[in-house]
């Protein structure tokens, strides 16, 4: 190993941290998959478990955001969200989740049962269940504040399990909503611009949406773009499916507020973190059809085409006036952890 | 609420804990099962999921260890068994689980690949999976160290989950082996007797003495006694069936060093945890033939029958020469968190 201690890139969504997970994590696991199903190594959103008709769907997330209550979202909602989409993006629908809870002696309660309220409206949404949990409390000193790992445990009929490695040369891209605005609206509270900017996160569980579109059919493959953004997200799909894509940069739905705040940091909103969007490849003849499903939602109304699958091995933004510009998943964590 | 903020009583396995989680974690939840599986609101080692002609059985834990290598163990591997344990203790098969890593900016890469070696060789031994997963990295001073968030899935065929507030007059309790090991060597540990005493925790997969177990048949309840220790597992388990239980003080399997460190440190062993052993109630005629079924496997070799359930409600311990004592449950930690 060229590294003898964890560093902040380890955690950042990028190539440094797939590179560890690999070394430390991966290699050293032996069964990593339950009856074929999509096993560990697979780093999809999640794995599943055949059973039966169905394909159980199991992901985790570990949530250790700062601050832990921010613009149109808190620790509790982003934790629900987050595992709801992940479960969702697998094709599947999310039943359940299960939610530990680690905090600091001395934690408000207030902010705490806050949390909790904020977690089962995330739930409620989508008719998900908490059905177990685990509560841990740690000495002032060993941690700050509250960070909190929640599992998702969805169903599918065997053979509807949605991959983000299937992309086919011809599928349009979907993306369910304006990019960015997560991350960007994180950044810019943290920058001391407050709530007084009326950007906010975007954090919302996708399953209504999800469902959607595959009541309609035609979706290929899927991805949240979480950490890393849209940019890892993309790329993941690219080059998992050994596919290249094109985008077509003025139908990339961003915000106003989020191109301004974007340019006063310097930060790309395409590598900052969604946690209420989904990428999806579309059957080009369906993609209209699930476009107008989709927009009939009110997570998916500013939906929109923005580019197709192509033969290549790279992601290509094209503009306006005919420039191409290759988008590159980020290397490293653009900015402070937002997710 | 009584008091304001987050105490380390809280997180201790005892009543104080108990009445935290109901009012800031169950009574902000509004849906706590799917489809009539066993909920959140049971507070048994997992919940379930009813699937078809099965039941998922779903567990979690956070795992918050001081220190992170100890004598007969470390966080992997406790992080496995504990939840594997989890879903054996229901009944149910353990297939899977799912692994969340949060570390410290810093944390040697050596001890990561050493913990995910440890959790890997502990769940070959009963042939689980690890099927999905997160790494998060948090800054110097928001955590200390590393903690471990693991989810664990298990199968049963609907109707064999089994409960800990099922027990019924008449049955026998079973412990699998001696109490007091894993808490007290910790204990030991910590207070600075090194690895110099013979005393190690107990830490292990339960699951294949469990199945000679159910195999054998008739088990009405079944308890692992982490937190809070045997003491708090086996009020729990009668207090839930609404009976008694008559434990035989002198048929208690405890070793002499736990005996030895118990004195010295002043620590009741029934209330420290133990990381691989099972409590069980079993049917009266079943006893015998189930003892000597868990005998035949190694972490079962010491299993002992200690008692019976009766009308009551109180458990009592009966001394060789007459006596009785009520057990009662931790009100609190009696010792800092081993588990």
């Amino acid at each position: 190993m060229s590294e003898d201690k964890i560093s902040m890139n380890h955690g950042a969504g990028g190539e440094v941290m797939a590179n560890l997970i690999s070394s430390a994590v991966l290699d050293n696991i032996t069964k990593k998959s339950v009856n074929g199903g999509i096993s560990l190594d697979a780093l999809d959103d999640g794995a599943t478990i055949p059973i039966g008709d169905y394909e159980i769907v199991v992901t985790t997330d570990g949530h250790t955001i700062d601050p832990l209550f921010f613009p149109g979202g808190d620790i509790g909602r982003i934790s629900a969200a987050g595992t709801i989409n992940d479960v969702s993006v697998m094709g599947a629908k999310p039943l359940a989740i299960s939610n530990a809870i680690i905090m600091q002696e001395g934690f408000p309660i207030a902010d705490l049962d806050r949390i909790m309220k904020s977690l089962n409206e995330t739930c409620e949404e989508v008719d998900v269940a908490v059905i177990t949990g685990d509560t841990k409390v740690m000495e002032q000193g060993k941690i700050d504040g509250i960070v909190m790992v929640t599992t998702g445990i969805g169903i599918a009929k065997k053979g509807e399990i949605v991959r983000d490695s299937t992309l086919e040369v011809g599928d349009k891209i979907i993306v369910t909503g304006s990019l960015g605005d997560h991350g960007m609206s994180l950044m810019s509270f943290r920058e001391g611009f407050g709530f007084e900017t009326d950007l906010k996160s975007d954090t919302a569980p996708m399953w209504n949406v999800v469902k959607k579109a595959l009541d309609v059919g035609g979706v290929t493959a899927m991805k949240d773009p979480t950490r890393g953004g849209f940019a890892n997200a993309i790329n993941e799909m690219a080059s998992k499916s050994g596919k290249g894509v094109l985008l077509h940069q003025e139908a990339i739905p961003i915000k106003k507020e989020v191109h301004a705040v974007s340019e006063m940091l310097g930060i790309d909103p395409f590598e900052v973190a969604n946690e209420g969007k989904v990428v999806m490849g579309v059957k080009a003849d369906k993609a209209e059809e699930v476009l107008e499903a989709i927009k009939t939602e009110e997570y998916g109304k500013d939906a929109a085409i923005i580019g197709e699958v192509i033969e290549g091995d790279y992601v290509v933004v094209e503009t306006p006036i005919g420039g191409e510009r290759i988008l590159e998943a980020p290397i490293a964590d653009p900015v402070p952890r937002v997710c």
